[in-house]
């Protein structure tokens, strides 16, 4: 199970231009590809930060001509256009090796429950910066803003916990008719569960690794990677004692992050990620770069979190 | 194999709004969950004017300040959004008959050739109406405008022949895994094959009733059905003497379709894909609407195109 950060999958400047996008996504499936060839079954899942904030800032100029996008909608959109470029460029790296292995795309519900704290109290950022004046209206619309340093007011969104991959079934088909296969991006399209409707989308953004740990888990992967732009979880990042982890047990990690080792909405999640998915599987959880990813899981490089002390 | 109309998932205005596509779409998904406690196994498709032009509009609105998404994009965006609309409503329809039949939605891409003559002749009108001024400024854009009766001018695009579901495997491994199975909505992601770059995705829209007689015959469908908002295929459509086709052969429907009988961009092309369905796999094509779907098939109601004269 590989999981994938949007801003890995956008511009150098973080915008979501279409072009930038399909040129990071084949650098990044060309690292994929890699790993298909050494014998690996892959399931992928990715973030979509730059792209749902560009879907949702479309939608808020329009909206008075053209009836507003929901947030979950927006999430679902970016799974689509990602997930297209990942089918485009995966196939093309996997032909390029010779590797007739066929690669899906799809479109994935997470559920989440509807009196998750997180509801109550919107603690995501996402979007575009806005002055305080534009925010002051937004918020008396019912929407949560926020002012974060210099760059001005952000949104905030509801991130709830994952609770089940819906989709998870579909997804384990393919993975067992021999298919790489995408699945749960940005998180997963936050729904509930209502007793009149059934499963009903929500306004919400849910943390990509968090769902990844959960999605690893429903597939029995052997081994969850997140790749992030760095080669490795750090102890005192950004100090001159700064020195990355290797193997450490789920219980040292816990203990690391309860000190305020990393960062929330950053290698917070990724951390807990891992974690949570050694702990419930007794397998190992691995962060890491792209195209270390391969060396990562051999164990030469990067983060491996282990249920227990390694050998 | 179903196909339905996107016109009957958005409002009765046409607008497709959130909340009017989920019903509409809730409404649809009876009808299908009945098929499947017959016994049917269902592969889906879906058409998405109504929601396509919505995004291609919105995108327009917002040009100035994010970048534009194309055609194909806004394509890939609307397989996303119903997808997961028909995922939650199919659930639940499927739930209240008890049946535990799982669905899945893909992420479905569609082959054309670049040099399709639809490339050089752009002929489908999509989105919203303007006025000749505003066009004009659109045509000095390298876009194509057309003036179509009393509401203005409208954007015409190509429209290419399907010519491979690209992602009709997954479609099929899901199928024989039990899956109700949605796929090439909107008559797919309108995708070319070059040399360096391998598959890229294109500006232009598809026919969603000739993609779904493509995929029909690509995963060997006994049956191929064209959803529509008439019963039937008719005669002198508007006329005094009009009356419903009932059965008839590949060869007496090309007939009346050469005759001018079917409008272009309504009837013609739903004319077109049951009869090149039934051509190709000598098995029957069905035009009739949704409610009445399985007595179409039946025999009772609606237009059964046979390969050769009924018994």
């Amino acid at each position: 199970m590989l999981a994938l950060g949007g801003n890995a999958m956008s511009g150098a400047d973080g915008v979501a231009r279409p072009d930038d996008q399909r040129e990071a996504i084949a650098v990044a499936m060309d690292s994929v590809a890699e790993l298909v060839s050494e014998g690996h079954e892959v399931v992928l899942t990715h973030g979509n930060g730059p792209q749902v904030g560009n879907l949702l800032y479309t939608s808020e100029l329009a909206a008075g001509v053209v009836p507003p996008t929901p947030l979950d909608w927006c999430g679902a959109q970016t799974q689509a256009t990602i997930g297209m470029l990942v089918l485009d460029t995966l196939d093309q790296a996997l032909a390029t090796r010779g590797l007739p292995v066929p690669v899906a795309a799809l479109v994935s519900r997470t559920l989440v429950a509807e009196d998750d704290p997180g509801f109550a109290k919107p603690s995501k950022p996402i979007g575009r910066y806005v002055q305080q004046s534009e925010a002051a209206l937004l918020v008396e619309h019912g929407q949560h803003w926020r002012e974060i340093g210099a760059r001005g007011w952000r949104r905030l969104v509801a991130s709830p916990e994952p609770v089940r991959c819906l989709d998870f079934p579909a997804a384990k088909a393919l993975l067992t008719a021999g298919f790489v296969v995408v699945c749960s991006g940005g998180g997963g399209i936050p729904t509930v569960r209502r007793e009149a409707e059934g499963y009903v989308g929500v306004e919400a953004v849910i943390d990509k690794d968090l769902t990844a740990a959960l999605l690893a888990e429903q597939v029995l992967a052997d081994v969850l990677v997140i790749a992030t732009d760095v080669e490795a979880a750090v102890l005192g990042f950004g100090t001159p004692g700064a020195h990355p982890i290797g193997d450490v047990t789920t219980e040292e990690l816990r203990t690391l992050a309860s000190e305020g080792h990393f960062a929330d909405g950053s290698m917070g999640p990724k951390v807990e990620a891992v974690t949570r998915f050694a702990e419930r599987t007794r397998n190992i959880g691995v962060i890491t770069s792209l195209p270390l990813i391969a060396q990562a899981v051999a164990g030469a490089v990067g983060t491996r979190v282990h249920p227990v002390s390694p050998a």
